[in-house]
């Protein structure tokens, strides 16, 4: 590298050095802190960004992608169809081969290795602030894709998102700095005095697979790709077939970083393939491949859990989160912060619960102000286009229409609210869909409530506090569980509900009301999975998650 | 716990502190450091301790050890012979059922989990100091198991192995400490400002398994031993069926701190078995063990490498360790070097060097040099004793005696040095056996030498030295290496070579000669096993041997 590119790096890594140290001090507090904002104001961004991030993206429809990286095949795919418009994006994908692309992480990898480690997670930074400044452009995508709402799609899967890389490229800062570059090692052997320099230096392990969920690519996507990427491995995107565009936008940007700053864009390439083709088992199974992170179905991940030896695997997958309601204080607080969590995004999230355990003095009441809760959001467009966003995918109808048929005629079931659609305001066409609201009152019903029901599903079960909080810590540490909640106005019962939780790996919110969703999960502060229980292994983000993505190799010589 | 109990877990924390705080300060610097001394000299431990140790030791003979663990059989085994004396040791070992150390071990992690990790830790360097206050009994115990020479049991199976666990002690303290116990969180909602107090629990993964090696139990031990205790797991000792003894001698020390300071001693048990009718698949599938400590043969390792997943597997196994010699500034002094290391407990170690690639002009002078360095030891038999030791198992005879007949009348092959015994001054019936030194001077003999020879056998082939650094790297990454040697003078020549040690994962050591043995790994200052090659997936020590075997769960609600 020439004198300027020295000056260009030492700048970037000058640029970001505040961000970075900020991070470093807000997962040590645990702290609120963020260098993004999260609201799409015009306040905050100027009035020219929105409008240039949604004609940004409604260029790229009907177009073809192609990301200029190594083995073109020649052939396209292309199989996203908007959840808001029904109608296909028309986007094609050029698909590169698999070896091919492999083989150029692989050469990528000798500079990126040697690149000082601090450069590396500059250029990461880079990354994540160009893809903040193209985030109206993402938001439209996210929300074509996934089927999120604007406001969601622009903070949910933008900043928040952003928020969860930084927070990785932060942990990988203290892993790689906890390793001394060089030591000076003096000891009597004998008579002699010995005297060593020793050379620590830090070693990728190899290519990195991200294979991404359809519902919130990115989410999970940027501390994977960030957590390889500072730690000197190359990454190879893989995201769901109808879910790319995101991702290619994300890839897009983070290449044209690289070779701004004179490195190899091929350290991060998108793979892409179909539904009826799919291809990420190559990769998996690609010896130069040495890290795999997977967001995605339980199937899929349960699949590689079970597989994948002699490699890194990190997953999320899923399960089913409960709320146990043991007593409250005030019930129109409890009821609106589960009428929500259970709406935002027609919990479609992990972190959307899905069955809600009440005691018996209160269920009649709380069940009664949930669906008042759920029904006023329903009955609001605006509101409902807000908080709901749109249904991805036929399969999450079909959930909710099966869980129905599924509780006919059940004793002791009862249906307290019928699932339907809402207008959505500006898209006549979104495949909506408002909660299923079931009552179970008696009778052991685990059949219906156990396994997680991808979609707008809500069951209140009526059920004694301590034998609700035993049922759902059973649960998740049998089916998984990423968030937990608990209301109580009891300490005696909190204090003896928490241990169980710990024990089953279940973070747990309790007695969380008011503007915040209980279901959010703030980077930085808050701990997203365990990996004590089938919701997946990795936390986002801790220095598990990163530590074992380098190796170091030594070298030592006599001091001359 | 009482009030003098808690005073005492205060003084016992505080009695340990400053021997922790120097780990973590050594591991941060690498600078030489330890606690203990790995001199058996009376000056240091008195004239009493070496007696005592050695009668300790015998009166085990004959005798049957049952450390009153769950699960009694009633059954009791012993196969231990003294590769010293040719005689059993004739000690049996109480059999307990594996499903009821299980048990135990998981009652037990309750209590454990919810003690501080600091008062975990303090519990670990206690035992270490006991099992330091041992260590002349420990070193008989080692050395009529495993051959060792007695003042290499006592340091390399002592202090050096103490050490490794100590390190790990560190590792698992900056990991811990890494995580904020609570955390005040305010930010704005909308117009609400949210203040939610969040508390992170560290709790562990399960029952922790540690697979002892038959020759150097107590190195890795330690470490794996010590990572999985102070980060809450219990953990089950099972050692090799013929090197029983000293992994006994730590379990019963172990226990008895526990026991001492009013904890559960099934928290560290053994587990005993027999050659025929092998028990760690009991424990590698059992569903609450959850991580696995292996040390030991490449079949079994490589076994649980491609069979395990959904659990946490550290292995180290075995590779083919290399010597490229260049070119030297002091013939006899590296001649020394290696014969001495080749010498070292009849290279028995994962870091004796197997395959030395001598320059053709030095090939001659350096080979013959060699020969007689280790004629010289062989010939003294006290310092022969000192270095040689005994030959752990039979299997090591046969393999040098294979060795010998395979390269019978092979072209451009000599043997250079026949292997025998040397009669050892103490023991006159011991297993002896000094190396075997084989030259190939031409054709491809991969066949001979690219698979670890367990035994005193050295091959050295003559190679130009780039030629040789290719070899010894791709034979780095293929079968694995623990140590690497390189000798040159030329410094083009190094700059140009270390590159592809980095990128096989193999640990370099450059021209060393001297006092020390080539092949020692100090703890705090060199990384032991880079996990990037096929000698195993564990690296002694850095955070990510320990990160991972704790997990973090957090709960969150609204500050008051």
């Amino acid at each position: 590298m020439d004198g300027a590119g020295l000056d260009r790096n030492a700048e970037l890594i000058a640029r970001h050095a505040a961000t970075l140290e900020a991070a470093i001090d807000a997962v040590r507090t645990r702290r609120a802190w963020s260098p993004y904002s999260d609201s799409p104001s015009t306040k905050i961004h100027g009035a020219d960004k929105p409008p240039a991030g949604k004609t940004a993206f409604e260029a790229r429809l009907g177009t073809t992608i192609d990301l200029n990286q190594p083995g073109p095949t020649g052939a396209t795919v292309g199989e996203e169809v908007s959840p808001y418009t029904g109608q296909p994006l028309g986007i094609r994908y050029a698909v590169h081969d698999p070896d091919a692309l492999v083989a150029g992480a692989m050469r990528a990898m000798t500079g990126w290795r040697d690149t000082d480690f601090e450069l590396r997670i500059a250029l990461c930074l880079e990354m994540a602030h160009r893809l903040y400044d193209r985030n109206f452009e993402m938001a439209h995508a996210v929300m074509h894709v996934a089927g999120q709402s604007y406001t969601q799609a622009f903070s949910g899967s933008g900043p928040n998102a952003l928020d969860r890389g930084v927070e990785a490229l932060a942990y990988a800062a203290k892993a790689m700095r906890d390793v001394a570059p060089t030591a000076d090692y003096h000891r009597p052997f004998g008579a002699e005095q010995v005297a060593l320099r020793k050379t620590y230096t830090l070693v990728p392990r190899g290519v990195g697979l991200v294979i991404c969920c359809a519902s919130f690519p990115t989410w999970n996507a940027y501390p994977a790709m960030f957590a390889s990427l500072a730690t000197g491995n190359p990454v190879i995107v893989k995201p769901h077939p109808i879910a790319v565009l995101p991702m290619a936008i994300v890839v897009e940007t983070c290449r044209q970083v690289l070779a701004d700053h004179g490195f190899d864009p091929n350290l991060v390439t998108l793979a892409v393939d179909t539904l009826a083709e799919p291809v990420a088992g190559r990769f998996v199974d690609h010896p130069d491949v040495q890290i795999i992170d997977f967001t995605g179905s339980p199937r899929y991940g349960g699949h590689l859990e079970r597989t994948v030896t002699g490699k890194l695997l990190f997953t999320e997958t899923a399960g089913v989160n409960t709320i146990v309601v043991d007593s409250v204080a005030d019930l129109d607080a409890v009821a609106r912060a589960i009428a929500r969590s259970s709406s935002l995004f027609s919990a479609q999230m992990c972190t959307s619960p899905q069955t809600v355990y009440i005691a018996p003095d209160l269920f009649e009441p709380l069940s009664a102000a949930i669906v008042e809760q759920v029904d006023a959001i329903a009955a609001d467009p605006a509101q409902a286009a807000g908080i709901m966003g749109a249904i991805q995918g036929q399969v999450s109808l079909d959930v909710v229409a099966e869980t129905r048929r599924s509780v006919e005629g059940l004793e002791s079931v009862r249906v307290l609210r019928e699932a339907a659609p809402y207008p959505h305001p500006q898209f006549p066409d979104a495949r909506t869909l408002t909660p299923l609201v079931i009552a179970i009152e008696g009778g052991d019903r685990h059949d219906l409530y156990a396994a997680e029901r991808f979609g707008p599903v809500l069951f209140l079960v009526r059920r004694p506090a301590d034998e609700a909080v035993m049922e759902a810590t059973w649960l998740a540490k049998t089916r998984g569980s990423i968030s937990s909640y608990l209301y109580s106005t009891d300490e005696d019962f909190i204090d003896r509900s928490t241990p169980a939780y710990e024990a089953a790996g279940a973070n747990l919110s309790i007695n969380l009301t008011g503007a915040m969703w209980i279901n959010f999960a703030a980077a930085y502060s808050d701990y997203h999975v365990t990996g004590l229980n089938p919701a997946g292994n990795a936390c986002l983000a801790d220095l598990a998650f990163v530590a074992s993505r380098f190796r170091i190799v030594q070298r030592r010589r006599p001091i001359a």
